[in-house]
């Protein structure tokens, strides 16, 4: 009987935690205040963020975000990747760490949201939680990962997916991502020792900008992202016969500009031609010896594919590598394919996850859509460590990486939100 | 009765020179020796001539060519524009000059061919002539031009056609085209004063390879050419709106390579729709800002066109422009049109002499044919100030601008030999 009542009370304190919980909402104006803060380190005449990685935008405002931080009542501190790790203890120390976070790096002129605002969105949400004196179960862990944009490197080190090689790489800052590791309070040579192994943390969730106008365009709010894409890249080579414009009849050419021509129109074709939401892109081509005067001897195109499945993309790979050659054939040129690998594997959303912040943001009374990322995050690096989710919210006409990058002051507050409700839900279903 | 007498004596010893001039033959053997000599003036380890205009190659070819001239029998000096002009007088002191002539300079890596052709058959047939005591009615001018292939330099001046600021432009050789024809021995300072008037020569002729595949592929001897083509060139550009290729869907791209590569099949289109031997090339074509993962904001198109007709080539123009403006509002995106001038009249051979060159070939049992030339050469700019006849010969599978540039010694020894004819012929038919 006592046993009983004793159950009794702690299912009742349990439940009005749990819906006193659910009644939280993060400060819309303190959120959207650090943010504008942010923006503000390496803001540059034209509008834009020149806050790249390494710079000396990027290292005060990493002063700003620790600072920040330890306000939030978490304890800070830089791991060898020069990674912003901050933690705070959960009820249950033996539980695994569900961690959170995002970057504060931009592309050179870049915007003031992506990255920022998962940054901001997850240090808020650990500062609400701290004023309602709510603490999880688990353990949390807010990351802001080291260089993102120029090439996911803080989480590629977590990952173990981090080579001495492209440490080696030169970064948009001018220092190579080695030096800039060193700059930012890491230590490159015992990078290997951040790399957290699969079953080190509970999840890992970001939330960011859909960087595409889908949410915008169908004026939803939040987009439960169903995994980020796989990329590979072609460079299609027609090679015909370079000749003077001048002096070289129209039947006596073998022009490879005209199959090249052709060749474009088909990937279009061809990618549409699937159902889904793959996309293909020729975004680079080049007739060679390119001079107006002269017919060119090869003209080289640049096939990007992108999809949540790496057998859709070489399916349609396939399919353009016949129509390439067919092209070259019917015009006498010839046709070199060169595959460059980008990011062979798409990354999955863990479907639980995935459940958990769709009914969280409905329960919020947000409109959702599942969809895939176009873009890459560190969300996909994360992802070969642990259960991964990410929470989409709308970028104003799908504008990304530049100074007209926008989100609403609102639509932030709704993903930060979803982010909390979705970590404290992930705090009771991971028990 | 007497009278009479002497009349005859005079009408029979001109008919044997003219007989006899009817058979000579320029020494075939002697000019392909000065021609392969004259290459080995800037050849370089890849087979090809590395003798542009200026250079210390050019300089030292210069001073081979000048002392063959003086062999020949001509009066060497250099113009101020640094051409090497080559004199001879005829009987008749109070008739004009018959030139005729081309150039040693080639483009860089350029081949054996083209220039020097000409310009070793202007020599060899004065050479012929002073060997078989023949002096014709009208003095005779060798023309070597300077820097023909950097921009007709040398027979613009002499046309009046060049103006202060083109003696500003960089050549091939690294030097000011002022610093250039300094170099040889001209004087940029009065170079006006080598300008000739309407009237001050009888006839401009010049032999050069075709550089075409036209005769070669046709297996005919000579081409008589009709005009050398008038040459414009216009940038499409197609503008749409620049994206990540990762996070647009295809549906929501405003894509300009759509256009663009629709536009370079029309330009092939819309030239070969035309009756006749016009040509269009896509010669070069950008997509900015040219990354394999954006999405191009817009796509420049060169379009160049060639015809005799400057009627025909707007008319083509005029199509091309409602089909561009077409794609381009059927794609949702803009289309930009720049007009860059080249050469933007067409330079007519003189029919007279078009028509002894392609009589005297055929009583030398060569087989012809009338065609334009594609290709500027220093005969567009003697047009302008006299009477222009060109003659062709075949280049090898249409190559030119190239170390694999060739023309047979057979086809050149005719080619002189049909040069050596159409000047007797002048010299009686202007008299």
């Amino acid at each position: 009987m006592k046993k009983q009542l004793i159950f009794t009370a702690i299912f009742v304190i349990s439940f009005s935690v749990d819906s006193f919980a659910r009644q939280i909402k993060v400060d819309s104006d303190r959120l959207h205040r650090t943010l504008m803060t942010l923006s503000t380190y390496g803001k540059n005449a034209a509008g834009g963020s020149d806050r790249v990685a390494f710079s000396k935008y990027d290292i005060e405002a990493r002063e700003y975000v620790k600072n920040l931080m330890k306000t939030a009542g978490l304890e800070v501190s830089i791991d060898f990747a020069g990674n912003i790790i901050g933690r705070k203890p959960g009820k249950n120390a033996a539980f695994k760490p569900i961690a959170f976070g995002s970057h504060i790096d931009e592309v050179p002129n870049g915007g003031d949201y992506d990255g920022p605002v998962g940054s901001m969105a997850a240090i808020e949400v650990v500062r609400t939680l701290a004023e309602k004196d709510l603490q999880t179960d688990h353990p949390l862990e807010v990351i802001i990962f080291a260089n993102e944009e120029g090439g996911v490197i803080g989480s590629r080190a977590i990952a173990g997916n981090l080579s001495q090689e492209a440490l080696q790489v030169v970064s948009n800052s001018g220092l190579t991502q080695y030096e800039g590791i060193a700059t930012l309070g890491g230590n490159p040579d015992r990078i290997s020792e951040v790399k957290r192994n699969q079953g080190d943390l509970a999840a890992y969730l970001e939330l960011h900008i859909e960087q595409g106008g889908i949410l915008d365009s169908e004026n939803l709010d939040i987009g439960v992202v169903e995994g980020i894409v796989a990329i590979e890249w072609w460079e299609f080579t027609f090679q015909g016969k370079a000749n003077h414009a001048g002096t070289t009849p129209m039947d006596q050419r073998k022009d490879p500009m005209l199959p090249a021509a052709r060749f474009v129109l088909a990937v279009n074709e061809i990618v549409n031609s699937y159902e889904g939401r793959q996309v293909g892109t020729v975004g680079k081509i080049q007739a060679l010896p390119g001079a107006g005067n002269v017919i060119p001897g090869e003209v080289k195109v640049t096939v990007e594919l992108r999809d949540l499945s790496s057998e859709k993309i070489w399916k349609i790979y396939s399919e353009l590598e016949v129509r390439g050659q067919q092209l070259a054939s019917e015009s006498q040129t010839s046709l070199d394919i060169r595959h460059i690998e980008v990011a062979s594997k798409p990354a999955m959303a863990d479907p639980m996850i995935r459940g958990i912040i769709k009914s969280e943001a409905e329960k919020l009374g947000l409109s959702t859509k599942g969809l895939p990322s176009g873009a890459g995050h560190d969300a996909q690096e994360m992802a070969r460590i642990c259960p991964m989710g990410m929470i989409f919210i709308p970028s104003k006409e799908g504008i990304s990486h530049a100074p007209t990058e926008f989100s609403s002051k609102e639509d932030i507050a709704n993903g930060a939100n979803v982010l909390l409700q979705t970590i404290l839900e992930l705090d009771k279903k991971l028990k």
